[in-house]
This record gives C-alpha cells, structure tokens and sequence, in this order.
C-alpha cells in the first residue's frame, strides 16, 4: 500500500463536495460544564441519509472508472452503509445492489428503496451474504464495496473530521466511535495531516471491545457476543483500517450500557439533536475519563442519527 | 396603546441580542419534498433553555428601571415561561420569584431552580396562583410578567420572526404556534415590518382553538377543555396581543392531534432535530393545507425542545 499524503483527504474532499453536506459544527455551554473541556460536536447525524458513511460511499463509487461505475456497486450491510451505497449511488447516477438478511426490519428495506438502492436478500448468515454478494459481481460485473475495510471509504470518512479541523484548527483531540474501524481511521489520518498535535481517541462499548483488544495484542481480535446497544460497532477491524489505527490511533476508551444511555440522553435533552446509540458513545468516553481532558479542546465526531423512535432506551 | 414601530423591534433586538442565541434556520430537501413548498425552519428549539420564550422573558427584563429590577421579577407558569423568566433574570442579575401550583412536576421545578429561580409554591388553581403572585409583588415590591398579555413580551418573541427575514427576505408566509398568542402577535408585527408582503398563519389544535374562534367572533374565546399533546397552547389569548392579531394575522389553521404527531415524527426522524409536541402544530397546520402553499416560501418557527424523553407519543 503506498503511504498516504495530506493531497489524498484533499482530493477526497474536492471530488465528494457536490454530493454530501458540509455539517454543521455545535457547541453546547451546559456540556462543557459538565464535562470540563471545550466541546466541538461535527454533527453527521445531519449528513444526507443520516450518517457519515455517505462520505465514503460516494469517495469509493467516485473513484471506479465510468466502464465499473456503469456496472454498478455492490455491498452487504443491513445498516447505515446499505443507504449510504444507495442514496451516492444514485447520487453519482449508478446501479447499487444492496444485499440484506431476509430479516431485516422493514424499515432498513424500505429506507434503501427510498434511496434508490436494489435489495437481493439471503439467509441471515454471513457465508450467505458473501455468496450472494459475490453472485452479483459475477452476474452484472458490479464492484463490491466494503463498509469500513477499504481505503476509499477510510478517506472518505476522514473528511469529517478535516471539515472539522478546518474549522477548529487547534483541537487536542478527536474523539469517535470504533466500529468496523472506517470512521476512526480515516478520521485518525486526517487529524495527522489537519491538526496541530491533535490526537484521536476512540470510544468503544465494553460488550464489543474488540478494536481495544485488538490493540493491545497487535492482531485483529474479535467479539464473541454483541451484547450492546451500539449496534453500529459489532462489526470487527479489518488488515486495511488496523494498520492505520495501530499508527495513528492514540488510545481506544471503553464505555458501558449505561454510561452509552446517559450520554445519549444527555445530547438529546441538552443540544436538542437527535444521535443514535453508537453516536454517543465517544461522549460517553470522554465523560468516563474527563478528568484528563480537563480544559481541552475536544472534538467529537457525532457519526448518526437514524434510531428507531418507537425503540428508545429512555 | 401608542402605535407600535419598525424601530421599536430593532430596539427590542438590540437589548436581547447578548442574552440570547442567534439561533441558526435549517433546511431539509425531503420536508420541502413532502410539503411542496420551500421551507426554511427558525430554531427556537436550539435557543437558551430551549424556547423561544428567552426572548420575551429576557426584554421585559431588560426594561424595568434599575430600581425595578433591584426588586426582582414574579410570574405564575409550570412551563416554559418559569424557565425562560428564570434564565432571563440571573442572565440580567436580577431575582426571579417563579409561583408553581404545588403539583408541578418535579423535573420542571428542578428545571426551574437550575437556571436560578425561586419557587413558590401554591395550590393548583388560577386563583390561588394570582394570589400568590400578588403577595410576592407586596412583599418584595417585585414586578409581575405576563408570559404572552405584555407588550415588552410580545416585541422579544417577535425577534425569532425578525431574524429569519434577515435571513430571508422573500418569505410568502411565516408560520407560528397559537398559544397564549405571545409568539404570534410579535411575529406579526415582525413580518409586517421586516417581510415583503409576507403573510403570518397560526397552526393551532381543534382541542384547543380559542383563538380560531376569538378571530371568528372578534372577542377573546376561551376553552372548555384541554385535551391536546401541545401541552404549550392550551393557554388563550389576551387584551394586549388579541388586538395585534386581529390586525396583522393573516389566518389560523386548526390541526388533529394526530397530525400533529405526525408531523412531529417527520421532523424528528427526517430533520434529526428534537422538538415539542406544540412546536409542531404549525408543520403540520402547513402540511394539512400543502396544496395552498406549493412553491412558497414558508418560514416556520420551530418554538422550542422541551420535551419528557420518557414520555413521549411514538
């Protein structure tokens, strides 16, 4: 892999411009008091389709050639990345197949429709949505794409926390959640190239600490239960992001359910923003260890805003 | 009543402006989709503590006289307006007395002794407040504030509506919540001086359309009862602001409690924003009657986010 310069986020930013939302960056006077810092929310839960992966979505579909982009993408996901596929897809005009378990809700189904996406379902198992993904490559010669493991997407998620660094240039750290690993990788890139010794921190639940692990072992670990209400990080690290995270991550911090809950709440009560579960849980970090970012200038990347309002956990 | 100038709301503002945000308009293209018209939605939700209602409370401070605000202020409200009233007076160093029927719930009073307000207690009748009030008002020689039936009230919560033609300009239409008829009188008078040709419509609930039928019957209408979700309007109108509109509200749009939930969801899940159940009345007063407004544009007072997480209607 060639190393990565300050020019590929640039480039990134330059060609994905025209088809996401240049988010809002929020401050909150009561949060700062209660946590001690100076707090600097990039608000991806306002990106189109309510998540930052529409970032990457639209860097990796940008990057093929016209002759893959007419074929068409492909990806499986029941989640965020299934409607960021579909919504910049149809946003750079080209075909995406979404693969999805026959049991997802129908709200995800119905949400990819909307966004223009052609759901194939298949058994709930992993080896049945790898075959059927790889079905479609063979059948229509359509590029997959993966949600988190591919540079593309890493660069492409990174652009959040430059728009942030561009506004905040002087920022100590940046905080996110640790899923599939995307998000904190490219954001970690990001914070070398933009920051001024700005360091990146991940939040990460108890229940699926496989990226914590995963650093202290130096191999890519995995979560035997998901037991967590975050359910946008039971994904595991994958050889592309790891690298990046062991070179530029500087710590991962863990969270419980409860501290999850709470700093949602918080968010929700306080800014009068709706975030999802995963989102809050780099706050959540930064409340459980406040005591050393104590009059720092923190930002927090808040990755997304789609929750089921009839599933709430307040 | 001396009659009321542009210069006296750019006055108002300017004695605000320090006390309060400048709270920022969104757009959202799937709402513009759905309603058929161009909507531009001002933020009170975003303001300090939450509502619009800072505004008011913070410029009827702001004009007492030194010797008068030595003396605090007094007023009788379990909602928004103890907290706006609250915040407003240690915002201005000056003593609030707050009288709250002694059912209140306790989240409100906590609300209300956070941003430094003094609780008095009585029972929860009218008469027992306005008894209660006016012993303050003895005893201390503290001034009472009407929450909607005051001028100085009336001018601040016009500003929302001031600020969002600064913005923009060219608005057809503003819509505003019919509460206790503070928030649309002053947005009437902002419209009219600050619009070009821009009309202001009131959403308010069939439950609770007192003022539907104080525009009808040209005399202030009162409600038997108050069964409504938009827990901010079931107050009526009064002498000063029935006047203002008369002269200056274009119409009102009366609203099921359905479809105000309704439109409270869409804005929630499609805008990631958390508003009121009485902040969506005038969204889904548009949405209800979308065929007359297609291709306008239509501002939209979001008046404010204070809602019980734990109980709400999805």
């Amino acid at each position: 892999m060639k190393a990565l310069q300050k020019q590929d986020l640039l480039d990134c930013h330059q060609r994905i411009a025209e088809h996401i939302h240049r988010t809002p960056v929020l401050t909150s006077r009561l949060l700062n008091e209660i946590s001690g810092a100076e707090l600097f929310f990039k608000c991806e839960n306002f990106q189109r389709m309510g998540a930052f992966k529409m970032r990457g979505a639209a860097h990796a579909i940008s990057r093929l050639t016209k002759e893959q982009q007419q074929r068409g993408v492909v990806t499986h996901s029941s989640g965020n990345f299934a409607q960021a596929l579909s919504l910049a897809a149809r946003s750079l005009g080209v075909d995406a197949y979404i693969v999805m378990p026959n049991n997802a809700p129908q709200v995800k189904k119905d949400a990819v429709k909307g966004y223009g996406g052609q759901i194939i379902e298949c058994e709930p198992t992993l080896t049945a949505r790898e075959k059927a993904a790889k079905k479609i490559v063979e059948k229509y010669g359509a590029t997959f794409i993966h949600p988190s493991n591919d540079l593309d997407v890493i660069l492409g998620q990174g652009t959040a926390a430059q728009e942030l660094l561009e506004d905040q240039p002087n920022l100590d750290n940046i905080f996110t959640p640790v899923g599939g690993g995307g998000l904190i990788a490219g954001s970690a890139l990001a914070a070398h190239f933009f920051g001024n010794d700005c360091k990146t921190i991940g939040g990460e639940p108890f229940e699926v600490d496989d990226a914590y692990r995963s650093l202290k072992s130096g191999k890519i670990e995995f979560n035997e239960t998901t037991n967590t209400i975050a359910d946008g990080l039971k994904t595991q690290l994958g050889d592309i992001n790891f690298p990046i995270i062991q070179k530029y991550v500087d710590r991962i911090i863990r969270v419980e359910e409860q501290e999850i809950i709470e700093a949602m709440r918080l968010i929700w009560e306080r800014m009068k923003i709706i975030i999802e579960p995963s989102c809050a849980v780099p706050f959540a970090a930064l409340l459980r260890e406040r005591t050393s970012f104590k009059g720092k200038k923190v930002g927090i990347i808040l990755s997304g805003g789609n929750v089921d309002l009839g599933k709430l956990p307040f």
